[in-house]
């Protein structure tokens, strides 16, 4: 484990060959560990951050509540066969408080979890540059699940020319369907068991659009239908929006993103899918 | 002269030793050629770009009448010892027209030139943050006549761990005190004529700094007045500013910038210098 900028780019001035990279804010779960799985695979050696990034969570977010254990981390990234895991402190990151540098990505940033989280994906896209900046790793892998924040970093990456590649890994299910987040922790036992109707209406989705259903604003509505009538949770948005870019689209004659999030009463879950025509 | 962005990296990648970076516009003159002896100096192999980047210019700006010679820039660059010349066009540089993604840097980009050249410093930002990602240098060289451009990016750098150091080499002159600027082309006979009053306010406002003059209200005046008495120039700004986050000062007790724009018919002109407290 290493704790300083300094002292990872000296261990890594030291690496022969390719470095792969899996940014993570801990708790890890499954979904973490097929990323690092891959990145070990495919990579000389493999670099996993852990760091909760205070600037992309909002004043009145669960920051000081965000689930951590760096010793079941540090056991489960091991177990995937990770030898290097940056566990930097907010003073490490942050030396001077807020960073005056912000990386905004018109466009993607705005829609879907962006709409509700202002300032989120800034935040996500200034410590992903700084984690690229310190690893420099040949890939960076990124779970599906994250679909916002995939589109808005390959869009930064693209943009900025920075030199890495990206690899996004499916999103990894309980047996029942739930999307794997560390925020499922939160979940009361009746709002578990619950919440496996999100991936249930992304799945009756997907069979529609394949059964020729391309009318989104329908697909739409089945989905909360499904969501409202089997559960207790709000809806915050349901969208069906163009893979490339992430606008909404009318009708489904472009490969698209079908993403959602809903609010339980003790956390805010996400889910999506991709379905091509 | 290499004109793609994978060409200079295939090109790069097979270089040993440190690399030095100096980012120009073009139009070179011995600014920019002190610039790159240093560069040469000081290390293995020494790349200049040749950009003129669209994105750094305002609607009513002079991008389309800005000077470029690319004959003489090659000519100029090969004696001060450089061997690579990156020369791309716009496509290749924003292949998607204008980028989605904006690098903002709070509280040094506002004051100064900022406060009349909106997004003008967001466009330096993200086309620095692209060319040192596509470059990788080991250093960086900026001139010290774009004061405020090496503060927002050493900001930058700083904020999102760019694994690259600034070097910044001192103005360059005309032997009446002119700053050299690509722009200086554009003076008609007597606007150059009265030119070199800029430097000689901001020599006269040095000497009674040095002698005790401590009223950062009463160092301007005296530069407005100057220029004003001597020039047809019109001010845009004459600030003393915090050498460290560009602040105003009213009391001259730290160690400042005193920078100033003015217009001239034909053409906007900078200067600045340090005062060491």
């Amino acid at each position: 484990m290493i704790r300083t900028i300094r002292g990872l780019r000296q261990y890594l001035a030291k690496v022969n060959g390719s470095v792969g990279f899996v940014p993570t804010m801990g708790y890890l779960h499954e979904g973490h560990l097929s990323l690092m799985r891959r990145a070990v695979k495919d990579n000389d050696c493999c670099v996993v951050s852990i760091f909760v990034n205070p600037i992309q969570f909002g004043p009145s977010e669960d920051l000081s509540k965000y689930p951590r254990d760096i010793a079941r981390d540090t056991r489960l990234a091991r177990s995937a066969g990770v030898k290097v895991l940056f566990f930097p402190g907010e003073n490490e990151m942050y030396p001077e408080g807020d960073p005056l540098t912000g990386i905004e990505v018109e466009g993607v940033s705005q829609g879907l979890c962006g709409a509700s989280r202002p300032g989120h994906f800034l935040g996500v896209a200034v410590v992903v540059a700084k984690l690229l900046n310190i690893v420099q790793p040949r890939v960076m892998y990124l779970g599906q699940k994250d679909a916002q924040q995939v589109a808005v970093l390959r869009m930064m990456v693209s943009d900025l020319n920075f030199p890495v590649k990206i690899f996004v890994c499916p999103t990894v299910r309980e047996p029942d369907g739930l999307a794997l987040s560390s925020r499922n922790k939160y979940l009361s036992a009746d709002e578990r068991r619950q919440a496996p109707a999100l991936y249930r209406a992304l799945k009756l989705a997907r069979e529609k659009m394949a059964a020729g259903e391309s009318d989104a604003a329908k697909i739409i509505s089945l989905i909360k239908k499904l969501i409202l009538d089997e559960t207790n949770a709000s809806i915050n948005y349901v969208s069906c929006v163009s893979l490339k870019d992430l606008k909404d689209v009318r009708r489904i004659n472009e490969d698209v993103l079908v993403a959602l999030s809903v609010g339980f009463k003790s956390a805010r879950l996400i889910d999506n899918i991709i379905f091509k025509v």
